[in-house]
């Protein structure tokens, strides 16, 4: 039982937009003619995820235990008006901004880690494992196997497990077990690690690693983003956002989230698609990861190994590798279909910014509003930041997601361009 | 305005304990016989914060702009009921956690913070200045300074600055200006760094470098924490904790926090002084700094140089240097002088855990709730550990106070003891 407050916000139903797109969502294809990556998927999901990943109800009612573990690490996440953003821009409408960085692990990662692990659970396996790049999405899967009773086998880019090891710290501390990939752990990782023992390690060969783990010692796969499954978990955060707003009798004129895979950003807004056409949603990308303005809408690999199923969203081609690694989340070459399929018909419009704008938007925001944000919600803030400006006349209710924090990432600002 | 929701629970006045103690607090006396201490505070304080230092009233009205500052920076802060932790425990009472950790600065510190940087601009000073170790006082002090459009000027301890330069990235991303102490800023500064260029540095000269620059910059100084008007302002989590029970229809009875100064504990176990003995209040402090349990009760120095008024209060002497440094936040050598009182005529009991039982307790929170909790607080979570071990057959309610995170601490975890 979860507390009458918190019961008021938190929904009671995850909310899938499939039903409600414009257009029925293409299929998943297989990525190679060798083996079925989507019998592989049968394999590897726990069977209740991979019925939510292929279903075409709009709701899904959370399990009480999953509510549960909701309010425990930290729901409803709080939606804060930025005054101080306001004055300091000197816009007279308001920009309002949804915290994910103020749950248990920092980042939104955690709302589709829980249910996947819960039903992993459910369903008596023996683990979970997963990827991780920088580490955010594997705190989150070692946390949540951590509330079921369950270990975890992270998979940690080589190159990150060198870079970042407060990440590893953090993963531990939620009795995550962490090895740089690739790893002597699995067949596919000795091979690689004898034909290039200095790889940095991709996440492809991660996604390899943790599929093999999975099947060979009854573990379930932990899905970080993209795939539909993750982004109905995720519209907590877009339904909390409407009750709130509701609450306080404010209406959203524009919502504005940042793009990696487009877990956050879908949770965050497609609640808000059922609702009609009068709230304009925008979606930010890196100007380094341009996959809205130059991507190809196309069919394209989910991973660069080939794994996972082909998908048709936009993609600058699953073996594109952006200039520079400031916000990691936000490197992926691709876009969850759903997502993409809103973009192609033009309900969603997306923007791009520049590493310095997300810069000075960082530090803007930690000096009027005192949050440090993580560098990938730092391009949905300079967004709203340059929203505003070019309408600062016009009196909008902005509503940002501010997907995590950024405290394992100031080290961006010790750097010289 | 702050919203409906809001106001319920942060309180509309702070409280101050003194007229609820046991017998008069004793004065503070003049440190040194050639300069008297006390008038200093006259010209270095904002004559309102002098005021409410000094003051008998129980309530004072909290500003309405301080109210909305609150609102801000995140208050009120979550209660949340740790029951991963109880399960784990096997306790078949209750453990409930204030926390402070959600706080823009990521501690209870801005909450005193805010309130002096506002009577200072209220009254037109130039800035505000403080000494800083390891960061956390002096990011709260930049915050709350950039809030009301002040230049900040904060003498960080020299080892701390260099060893942790992640904070000073903090405080300069809230436009604080940071310096290494002794710096070339002050007089006594250049005279310290002529005689002995190397030394670390220390918190007694931090605070001689502080209030030098007060008075010859028109600036003023902030009190970071003993002072019994740091302790006053931190009743908004006491104040708050109690409200948030209230509303879930929970008495609490026993209270749990950590001591460095006190202005954290205070200031959530002193608004529930007035109810009567019916709440039972422990005070836990490291094994290592045994203040209450080998301290004196006497007057003593404030700081290391002299510089502030002496106060009658446990202590294990100004000279004190605990022997490891994982807690930076409770060396101090003191306890505020309401606390030491309560202490000293038996109404609040004390406990100390050592680093391993702090180590041991920081991981079991983070892989049960999920919160990586600041080393300090991870003293009161460890205290509340050792109390429901020692009375696991007892159905109580206890509330711990979990002063701050411990993203920018997790190295401790990478140390070998």
């Amino acid at each position: 039982m979860i507390t009458a407050m918190n019961k008021e916000i938190i929904p009671d139903n995850w909310y899938n937009v499939v039903p409600d797109l414009p257009e029925p969502l293409a299929p998943p294809r297989d990525s190679k003619s060798d083996i079925s990556s989507i019998n592989l998927l049968n394999k590897i999901l726990p069977k209740e995820v991979l019925k939510q990943e292929f279903t075409f109800k709009r709701y899904e009612k959370i399990p009480d235990e999953v509510m549960e573990a909701y309010e425990q690490i930290g729901r409803p996440t709080p939606l804060i008006r930025a005054k101080n953003l306001e004055k300091k821009l000197g816009y007279s409408g308001k920009i309002y901004y949804k915290y994910e960085g103020a749950t248990a692990t920092g980042s939104h990662k955690i709302n589709t880690a829980i249910p996947q692990a819960y039903y992993a659970m459910k369903e008596g396996v023996k683990g979970v494992t997963t990827e991780t790049g920088a580490g955010q999405w594997g705190s989150a899967t070692a946390l949540a196997a951590s509330l079921y009773g369950l270990p975890s086998q992270i998979f940690m880019v080589k190159i990150s497990f060198e870079q970042k090891p407060l990440r590893k710290t953090v993963m531990n501390l939620y009795n995550g077990n962490v090895v740089a990939s690739p790893s002597t752990l699995t067949a596919y990782g000795r091979k690689i690690l004898k034909e290039h023992p200095d790889t940095p390690g991709t996440l492809g060969i991660g996604i390899s690693e943790a599929v093999e783990y999975a099947l060979d010692n009854d573990y379930r796969y932990m899905v970080a983003s993209v795939m539909n499954v993750s982004l109905t978990h995720q519209s907590v955060i877009g339904q909390e956002t409407k009750k709130q707003l509701e609450l306080i009798g404010e209406h959203a004129d524009v919502l504005i989230g940042c793009v990696g895979g487009g877990s956050n950003f879908g949770g965050f807004t497609f609640p808000f698609i059922p609702d009609g056409d009068d709230t304009e949603i925008i979606a930010t990308t890196a100007n380094e990861v341009p996959k809205f303005s130059k991507g190809d809408y196309k069919y394209d690999l989910m991973d660069s190994a080939g794994i996972l199923p082909q998908v048709r969203m936009y993609s600058l081609g699953a073996d594109f590798v952006p200039p520079t690694i400031y916000a990691g989340g936000l490197r992926y070459h691709g876009a969850s279909p759903s997502l993409s399929l809103l973009i192609n018909k033009g309900r969603i419009k997306s923007d791009e910014v520049t590493e310095e704008e997300v810069k000075e938007a960082l530090r803007t925001f930690a000096n009027t509003q005192g949050i440090i944000a993580a560098p990938e919600s730092g391009h949905a803030i300079a967004s709203a930041i340059k929203y505003v400006k070019a309408h600062i006349n016009e009196k909008k209710t902005i509503v940002v997601n501010v997907s995590g924090h950024g405290y394992l990432d100031l080290s961006i600002f010790g750097e010289k361009k």
